[in-house]
């Protein structure tokens, strides 16, 4: 049987990842392949107990450097009882959110550390990379229109820290993409739904063509 | 203010640590010190909320390494919360289980290895160790005797595991106490309370005599 492949969805607050995640798994089932749709924190049920111990904090909220084992450990449980199991199986995997988000916000952001945040991600799950990442950028100024209109108020703790905190957050993840443009294709997030979902479907076709 | 001295009890289930914890704090009190008595997974509400998913876990329950990544995460949060303010504050701190558990749990019995759980109490504690630690041992058939008078068949997920895993935890513990003399007193477990106790005030007097 052959792997599955494994691609995740990066980005901010408010880019549209989580739409364009299901679009994309729609359209490779409408291909022929089995996919599984998941997220983090989260796509299991220990991950997520995990997930709201993060995003609603018992007592005074969480340091940075317990939030990054906190993510790490959910991640952990997601690779080994969901995502490494069905890409095992020959499914392909959709995941809003992966290790980039843990070195944007805990590891940049939250001044963890990119090396620190990396040597969780190898302890926890052996170091399981995406065989692609797909950030979607999105202006601030359009992303804090989107905010104000979706939530009215209602961020978690995360989402919930100020506009310098999500400006280091969209600042590690251009850095990584540049860094590594083997594992990343940058997404324009501007536009409408449907103009977004066909950058996206032209990004995995130029990586998988044939596969998909 | 000079740092207080902070002290941690180390043993499997069944040795007499936590009562022994307790009278060691009230022996401290009693000779003018403040003592803050706590315990891991736990101590602070955070690390609470991590001690519940450990001992009742959600789901199918925890693989070994998202299991060393909670055990850090909550010590992480106790170690920032709790323990550091209080030795700052000068106060002695006495806790049953740290850092050594998740070293024989996890690391040896779980395979998890040493290094790895190391690793991760340096980037979630900035490796702080205890100033002693004591470590209880009982021999296997006695400890028997005791959880089964004690628990009526009620342990808890990591309690509950079978006797080759508590054999691997007691001789890690071992092996642990044996490289590390600078780190580790070993204390018979066997004896009344009293007796028990005796030997565990000799120990921290031989070490910390002209501050206690």
């Amino acid at each position: 049987m052959m792997r599955g492949k494994f691609i995740a969805f990066e980005g901010g607050e408010g880019t549209g990842k989580s739409t364009q995640a299901r679009l994309l798994s729609d359209h490779i089932e409408k291909n022929g392949k089995q996919c599984v749709l998941t997220r983090e924190p989260g796509g299991t049920v220990g991950a997520e107990a995990i997930r709201a111990l993060l995003l609603d904090p018992p007592g005074s909220g969480w340091g940075a450097r317990a939030e990054a084992l906190l993510f790490a450990a959910a991640r952990s449980d997601h690779v080994e009882k969901l995502i490494n199991p069905a890409l095992t199986e020959g499914k392909w995997v959709i995941c809003d959110r992966y290790l980039d988000s843990s070195r944007a916000y805990q590891g940049g952001a939250g001044s963890v550390g990119d090396e620190a945040v990396l040597t969780l991600h190898e302890i926890g799950s052996k170091g399981l990379r995406p065989d692609l990442t797909l950030l979607v950028t999105v202006p601030a100024d359009l992303i804090n229109q989107r905010l104000t209109a979706r939530d009215a108020g209602q961020s978690d703790a995360i989402g919930g820290r100020n506009a310098a905190y999500h400006q280091a957050v969209a600042d590690t993840f251009i850095k990584l993409a540049k860094r590594e443009p083997e594992n990343f294709v940058l997404i324009d997030g501007v536009g409408s739904v449907d103009q977004v979902s066909m950058r996206i479907l032209q990004a995995v076709t130029d990586r998988f063509g044939a596969e998909l």
